[in-house]
């Protein structure tokens, strides 16, 4: 079978991954629409397609909080990458390097931090935090991540209880008792009752950057009021997200939400967006947008699904192939020639 | 077989009730246009999930004309409780005073507003009535039911005459001769000619007035003219109701028309909505948009079908939790909190 | 099987009658994208339902050009009935007569003028010409419905030629060899040439009225332009049409162009609808938009084929009920207080 | 098999020509959507018919650079037409001059120009350029076509890369070794890498210019900037296109883009259209709209399929007769008479 899309993968996947793990990585909320519609909303936004520029070289880097990425894709941060491959975040972030781009390393990782820093040395990572209860815990993890090199803190906003995942509730989930919650041994077991702060407010964010001289990029704002009150209280990025559709259901499409987001910033910080990406050329109308830097969640899965790091490659590769392609087939021969006049809402 | 959301009881309901009993409670009017309306309207609906706000306590607590519930979500009045389970309505009560809500006796009972009274003492409830030919038995349930202790007078607005439900007239459906509509015994034949009174009209209202204490609630007002008419006319509460979809076809969806009546209303009266409530994220919805409290018709008839009042109850407890979820997922740590400013109407 | 809405007898139709005859009936134009938005376009009307009206007594009668119909439902011009039962159109005069509604005969009818007034005298009957080339065989037609009591000529005017019908192309559709388009006998082949003038122009409506004192109708009008021009030509009534989506195929549903239509006129003359028409709350939704009446093509065919003259009743009386109904649950008790505050169009 | 309307050639294509043939006529880019949007989007266009015009004669003729052409279809430019028929586009030409309209000849050929020129002397051609990176043979080409009495030269603007059709790859689509692009036999291979040259920029108009007094058209223009572009470097014409929906997936449906392209080059230049037209209905709308001439694409391929020139003709004499017919329909005697005022876009 020629993997020739990203869908070739999901296919893949579907077929070989045990039922339990394919559920919980697919799942979303409730009915499933707002995961449905992360995908759907792109289909509505059209190219405004320009013509006759010189499209002979085509440079798809760009940066990230300064550092330079080879294109705009990243890996975003899930978890339990061992229930897709046995090395699991090992080959994740060998992946990642190996494309030249960013792999934020969930809290939920099946590897420890430890192991993900020396599986892809050098690599560019970012952590993904949850606040705890015992906020001793959180603070011992972001300095871990600080001291193993990791650039970025990520703070997930939209998780102060799990969202409802009908399948995982009827599939019993729970990660098979040979995984582990690494990063987190011994501070509490994930089946039984779940660790994360539903206190955690914006005052937090004041605390984190006591701990840390790490950027703070917040994962899960929607609305132009919450990326306001990122914006004052002082974090290096926002990611709008919503948890691929996990989380509350019906709410808006990321691509949607970038939009009102990208607005209310106004250049003051960078954003970013997750959920729906499955081509290259959404991976453009994103940046068209105003994202500087897509994230991808379960295509990478798919990818480490397939073949682990080699795998995830493939699929980095196709989405970057695509990317290219889009930008010249769009008239754009470099990142910052990506504009909002590419793209128009269909009305349908 | 997990009952995970009202969805399994709707599933289950359907393998197992008799096709009679379940074409009637699915029945809708026509083309079940509407029936189906009300619940896809909510699917336009889009939250603006905030994040980052304190809900370690969720407060789900309200209050329906001064008295507390448990959490916004009643039971709708619907007759014929008795073809979804052997104790019909004295199970509904019961399940309704367990979980702390009200519940809305139907004058098409298959119990009387004694049995319901004594199968659940203390429980809080109001009656639905149907004006009828005969004002005199209409007149000497109004003062039973006051009596017994309900606390609400619910006036059915919009069944002048039975709607057309294709599926009941194929099936020549008609009240098993073991079951009876108890409360008017010996006063008319179900199936032979509605002693339903299609003169009402407002002036009505006056006489029902002189006839009872108890607060009147008009169920079944779709537009502002007739919320404007209903407050003029000193009701206490209104229902937007169409019926589930059972009177007239093509109408508006109810939570459509709940905006225009809360407008109409200007809080002078309290305002409830029932129809296509299928999750606990619907009931937040609805609460964003004005109701005071939501009611159910369907669902709580696919719970009694399951198993009785610990079925209805299987049924309340699901949406109290996932509206608990949805509140915390929205930002929202009491009911106080949920306003206009969570939801916007999708433009698809 | 039960005969409860008019999809049951389009079911019986499709089942029992020749194929070649049931695609004639059934044929759009091309795609037939017109025939099927002409019932869609209903869909997208709501009804703002009012409650609490006196609707004890409903009265469903109107007028016609001063004539007194039992309901605003009548007979549209249709071809070749005996297609469908073998008493051909003198069952649709005697159907019509019995339920006290308006017939407008086709010139394409399989029985003469003659035969159809005997054999329902004294039923109100309108006639309906295609002016053709031979402009003596035209004169001859007018003057022969008038003597025979015609109240009315319609002219339709969409037909310069024939629309293009798929599925009759392939059938090589022609009438039996034992069936005649008896009003024309004679005169011209209806298999081999059109006979249909398509040099007809507005100036021609003063030929015929030259030729008739009956009040003309013109059957075809979609635009504001044409319904203008008809008016300014001294025609009496007006029905919106697109001839069942058999001839341009795209345009707009009938009940679409109504408003513009009804807007245009102003209440000069009288305005009528057909095509789409299903259900008594479809009449309903064109009364509220400002039709007169409406009239029924495909449905009394699938009547006639059901049962003849009784079938033709079945269906006229279903529509009758339903028509009834929905004005008692909009809140209607006569014709005149139907009007455009009834309805809204959906945003969907 | 009676061929009846477009869709039938496409159905007998689909079914006779091999996979890979199929594949690549039908490939559109990634997701297909822009491919099926294209026809998509002529049904949300409405007709406002118009009634009693004298339609008796019916003048499709019109004409495209000062040509005449008995109607406004011609045959865009598509490669390989050997993969449809073994006389490739010989018959193609034969086919064009036989209906008296234009033949886009493209540089993918499978025959040469003077094969084709010798097929069907006299014809009206054009000929479709492609700038190569070896411009020298681009520039021959350009100066063979026009001495061979090609009238208008087509430059391609849409395809500095070829854009990603899923099966093709799966196919690895490539030319059979029995057929050749003759006319850059030995330039290059095609199925190796790709001649053309991605850094052609407006500029490159002025050197064709300075080549050839043939009048150019430009094709693939979608939006109002770069039709303000091609007026302002001198073009005679421009053709909306999205290369069938082959090249950057995404962008407006063709007969969308003509609105905005015509408005920004207010009769400066002609404007043709191609993608998505099915239906003689559809060449009247793109003619209302603006378009002085539509093209055909892959249903000329499908017409060959059938039977070489002859289903071509066949092919095009039912858009013919359809485009005639819907005139008549729509009240228009002459291509003069159509314009914006016979359309509406749909809200829907």
């Amino acid at each position: 079978m020629a993997m020739v899309c990203l869908s070739d993968f999901e296919a893949h996947a579907k077929k070989y991954l045990p039922k339990i793990a394919w559920d919980y990585f697919a799942a979303g909320a409730d009915d499933c629409t707002t995961r449905d519609e992360n995908i759907l909303a792109y289909k509505r936004i059209r190219f405004r397609t320009r013509v006759l520029r010189d499209v002979s070289a085509v440079d798809i880097r760009t940066k990230i909080l300064g550092t330079k990425i080879s294109f705009p894709v990243g890996i975003a941060p899930t978890g339990f990458h061992q229930l897709a491959w046995p090395d699991g975040e090992k080959s994740t972030a060998r992946a990642a390097r190996a494309m030249g781009t960013c792999y934020i390393a969930s809290t939920y990782s099946t590897c420890t931090l430890e192991e993900i820093s020396a599986a892809a040395p050098g690599g560019l990572r970012w952590f993904q935090l949850y606040i705890h209860r015992n906020r001793a815990a959180s603070q011992q993890l972001v300095q871990r991540a600080e001291a193993l090199g990791f650039q970025g803190l990520v703070l997930t906003a939209d998780l102060p209880y799990t969202g409802k995942r009908r399948d995982d509730v009827r599939n019993g989930f729970c990660l098979p008792s040979h995984m582990k919650v690494k990063n987190l041994e011994g501070a509490f077991e994930v089946c039984k009752m779940s660790p994360l702060d539903p206190s955690v407010t914006w005052n937090d964010i004041y605390w984190l950057q006591s701990l840390t001289r790490l950027p703070i990029i917040i994962k899960g704002i929607l609305t132009r009021e919450d990326a306001e009150l990122a914006v004052r209280h002082g974090v290096q990025g926002i990611i709008v997200s919503n948890h691929g559709g996990r989380q509350l259901d019906e709410g808006p499409a990321t691509i949607d939400a970038l939009v009102e987001v990208v607005e209310a910033v106004r250049g003051r910080v960078e954003v970013y967006v997750d959920g729906g990406i499955r081509k290259g050329s959404d991976v453009l109308k994103a940046l068209a947008l105003g994202a500087k830097c897509v994230f991808i969640g379960r295509p990478a899965l798919w990818g480490l699904a397939y073949k682990g790091e080699e795998g995830l490659q493939d699929v980095l590769r196709i989405l970057q192939d695509e990317f290219r392609l889009s930008m010249a087939l769009a008239g754009c021969a470099s990142v910052s020639e990506i504009g909002q006049h590419l793209v128009q809402f269909s009305k349908l």
